[in-house]
């Protein structure tokens, strides 16, 4: 399998299918296509179906969409439990990730994933909050109703989808509790975060529409 | 298995999972929560965890996200062949479905699902252009590789989740050819496309938000 990313600094839909094959075990190619937004990525819509990354090649099959592509690869390799194994959670699971790609934009478009930012607070309005708000709810419920480490019990889509919220949280020093913050620091110690996370730290690429 | 959605003439993420679950000849308690813009949908964010409709009760589960309903109930009831069987059909399914619940915002924002609107254009910008362009690439080519008569061969979640962008479709006027016309005939033949759509045309209550 071959995984088609965008830079690892900044590129928060990359970075969770990225991050859920690599925690997972699995071993793919990786490729990178560079943002360039003054032309459109012009590297990225030529062998994207949708024009973004991610995208995962597997045989034949050209896939984009992260949480497409962590579905198709929970389901080919259920024994890495990508997806919870108990059904109920399973949709749990589903409803976090869903909730999470097509959601909080908000918070998306005010304060972008960058993982070499320097962690310091920027004005930001109700919306955003609300955002925060609801994020911080969502974890909550499903660590206590799953006893945790992560959202359904064992790492899952859920965590895989929710990975840059974390880098978004730290990194705009978003006031947090107890259980928000313990479960950001067992993010941030995968050995799969740290990987990603200092291959962002050493690109030298600045795109300053992702600087906030 | 109770499924709560907003007002059929204009609530195009509860349309999805109710054609869907409807199609599939699945028994379902429908409950109405109405908007209420002005008010900040004071019914629907008392029962949704997400603020939003819809949502699907099953026992104890409370299920949002329209894409995680739709999973959810055909996972549990495979027969329905809601999900292609084919492995990667399924997987190019779920693509479709994920692309469609996270993309084409300019398309949502300028032009909401309106079951009721006369058909008529109106001016849009470049940015809807790219997403009916977008759409019109996705459903040809998927049709062309399944063979029809749906996305994926037979009727499938990912049909469901395009259903309010075959009435935008139409009730903007865009310019279609003759596979994406015949593709709209087909889903607005289905019987559980006509019943929603009279549903529709009986609801009083006008929101002026969505009325463009
Ligand atoms: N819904 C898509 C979103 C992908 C997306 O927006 N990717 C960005 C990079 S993080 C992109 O490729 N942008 C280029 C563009 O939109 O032109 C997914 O979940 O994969
Ligand atoms: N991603 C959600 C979107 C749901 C959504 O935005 N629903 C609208 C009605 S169509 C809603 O409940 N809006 C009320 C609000 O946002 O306050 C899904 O797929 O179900």
């Amino acid at each position: 399998m071959k995984l088609y990313i965008g830079n690892k600094n900044y590129s928060s839909w990359s970075f969770r299918p990225w991050i859920g094959l690599r925690h997972a075990g699995i071993p793919f190619e990786e490729v990178q296509l560079w943002f360039d937004h003054d032309h459109g990525h012009p590297e990225i819509r030529a062998m994207s179906p949708s024009g973004k990354v991610p995208v995962l090649a597997d045989g034949d099959l050209v896939l984009p969409e992260s949480l497409a592509i962590l579905d198709h690869v929970a389901r080919k390799l259920p024994e890495t439990g990508l997806w919870p194994a108990d059904p109920l959670w399973r949709s749990r699971a589903m409803a976090m990730a869903c909730e999470m790609a097509t959601g909080f934009s908000a918070l998306r478009a005010a304060c972008p994933m960058n993982m070499r930012r320097t962690p310091a607070p920027i004005k930001t309005g109700a919306e955003v909050a609300g955002d925060v708000a609801r994020i911080k709810t969502l974890w909550g419920k499903a660590l206590a109703d799953s006893g945790g480490p992560f959202l359904c019990g064992s790492f899952s889509i859920a965590d895989a989808m929710f990975a840059p919220v974390v880098n978004r949280f730290v990194v705009y020093a978003f006031e947090t509790d107890a259980v928000t913050r313990a479960y950001m620091d067992r993010m941030k110690a995968l050995p799969a975060w740290q990987e990603w996370e200092q291959a962002g730290f050493a690109e030298d690429a600045v795109v300053a529409e992702e600087e906030v």
